[in-house]
């Protein structure tokens, strides 16, 4: 079959790959109908993670299951599937908190399971999925078209959107400062909306994505940064900070601003992937600002969330703002790379 | 009167100053009748905070309300009445989301407010309390003797125990590590049994204090420090770590060891005044384990815990195991600066 192979630093392509088949009695393989390019798969690609070797890559995938292997009670071929970004047992007592992130038998797409066998990367034709029941979530029936991008959308930026908002502990009422205006950040606003937050402070200084962040329910858009940025949340709120605040960027500047602009006794959701962050400890404890949040455990919200989208409650996929086929996948990376495109879907 | 001076780190001396009186019309006097040494009364006395001037100390007291101002209404002359660690006007915005801590209006006792006027020490024969009807909370009816090193305790260490235990999020059925055992460390202890804990695992090395830790509900002591700490709490644990952990501290061995010692999404609910932590950033996203605490509001929790005490669902009395006459508060602070009592109970 045809995989995305990150060769190099910015040298991504479509290559032949062995085809998966069905290795365990828990494995389903799944013909992938829809997959993405995450902002986490640029760091490879711009060689801030080194590569050492070229590389299967891609997390995010729904697609048509298959085959079964005989333990799978859960999906069956021809179901539609999503799956999360990592794959999970949803048994471990870590998945039973709903820490499917931290599964005692879980694991990334695109390298070999603990048994050393390849689980797929999403950026294929197909993928073999290692514990199939605790890792797809399917649709009843498969969706419309137009309802692909959302369900895409929850294998990861939608869910760590939401788990920033989880984290954050989100109430009905709230103002929700969010910081980060990616897919993810836009995702974070979706969800604080969804939560019945009444005023929703997006940071963004690129006017389309201040347009989806006003259709996913930002009421204010501040566009300044650091020390302004707090100025502003604190104009807006009488001086007081914000009741929640959401981090989806991961550098020291943009963790800064969300802990100086929460307001006493707030948390900040933190699921920018941190790269350089020293906490202000003191100022921390003395306003009593906490931080919550990680890696987000896609798969605990998957169900919910998939509910949501087929109801119409929430459009997800409108972070997607380019489609290329398969065979394209290099200008998807070039996209998103230069900032032509918020998120780039792939159709195999 | 006479009220507790620090002259220089160890020098500390019952001294006359000037007696207090009623200045603004929210102000209350009251005649200490019970107040107790702090943890954190030690650094200035050790000369870790610097002493650059001879100064009022003490912030933890209970006693009976002398006079009022023309403002008050809630506490009147006759009560008894608990002063939490700071005073706070209660109806500021951060007062209202119970974060009396950083209220707008709000300060420490032993010096000056913010309008210049002393708002005297705990630790001496009167205090002028700003802010009364913000600050003190009274019992209907005078107290029994034997209650009142409890409702003492509600001053600070019970409320920051307590605060701990609600920033980590301590649920009914909890597995809960508690790291200190000093007197706040303790409350955190009888904190988490009163929200229904199942296990409580308190670390201490030393046997009257793993006595006391007992009495307040914890199931299980480690005395080991550090890794072996947290791989003792693995141990009982089954691998899996704390659903939450409480922090009452604050150096970095202890904060590390707490953080190690909570489950993938678990909380670390933290009162220990932060010296030199440094937080395992990419550890705590990995695992998905938060921080929240700060300094406590020991106010917004003084009712609950009040009517707790008075019913005897909780005896937070049990941390004082010395009680000298104020003119003895030097041997009060000697005591636990040597490790010879746990907290100290200052009569005037």
């Amino acid at each position: 079959m045809k995989a995305t192979i990150l060769n190099a630093p910015g040298d991504i392509r479509l290559e032949d790959v062995p085809d998966p088949r069905i290795a365990k009695p828990t494995d389903a393989l799944v013909r992938v109908t829809a997959a993405c390019v995450c902002g986490s798969d640029l760091w490879p690609y711009r060689g801030i993670n080194p590569v050492t070797e070229p590389t299967r890559i891609g997390h995010e995938f729904v697609g048509i299951v298959e085959e079964v292997g005989s333990d799978v009670r859960s999906v069956r071929p021809g179901d539609f599937v999503i799956a999360p970004f990592m794959y999970s047992d949803n048994t471990c007592p870590h998945c039973r908190v709903g820490i499917q992130s931290r599964c005692d038998h879980g694991g990334f797409w695109g390298g070999p399971d603990r048994d050393g066998i390849m689980a797929d990367g999403g950026q294929g034709e197909y993928v073999r999925v290692p514990l199939a029941d605790g890792t797809l979530v399917s649709t009843r029936e498969v969706p419309d078209e137009d309802l692909v991008p959302s369900l895409l959308s929850l294998s990861d930026v939608m869910g760590t959107g939401w788990h920033a908002a989880v984290a954050a502990q989100v109430q009905e009422g709230d103002t929700v400062v969010v910081v980060g205006d990616g897919a993810v950040g836009l995702s974070g606003v979706l969800a604080a909306a969804r939560m019945g937050a009444e005023r929703i402070i997006a940071m963004s200084r690129h006017e389309s994505r201040q347009r989806i962040a006003r259709e996913f329910g930002a009421t204010d858009v501040v566009e300044v940064r650091g020390d302004d940025a707090v100025a502003a949340v604190k104009e807006l709120t009488d001086g007081v900070g914000a009741d929640a605040v959401l981090e989806c960027v991961g550098t020291n500047e943009s963790m800064s601003t969300a802990i100086a602009a929460a307001r006493p006794g707030a948390i900040v959701g933190y699921v920018g992937v941190p790269h350089g962050i020293e906490y202000p400890v003191r100022d921390m404890f003395a306003r009593n600002v906490g931080i919550a949040g990680g890696i987000a455990p896609a798969r605990q919200y998957l169900p919910q969330l998939r509910d949501d989208v087929l109801s119409g409650a929430i459009n997800p996929g409108l972070v997607f703002d380019l489609e290329v086929p398969l065979t394209e996948v290099a200008e998807a990376y070039a996209a998103m790379d230069e900032r032509r495109a918020i998120k780039s879907l792939i159709r195999p």
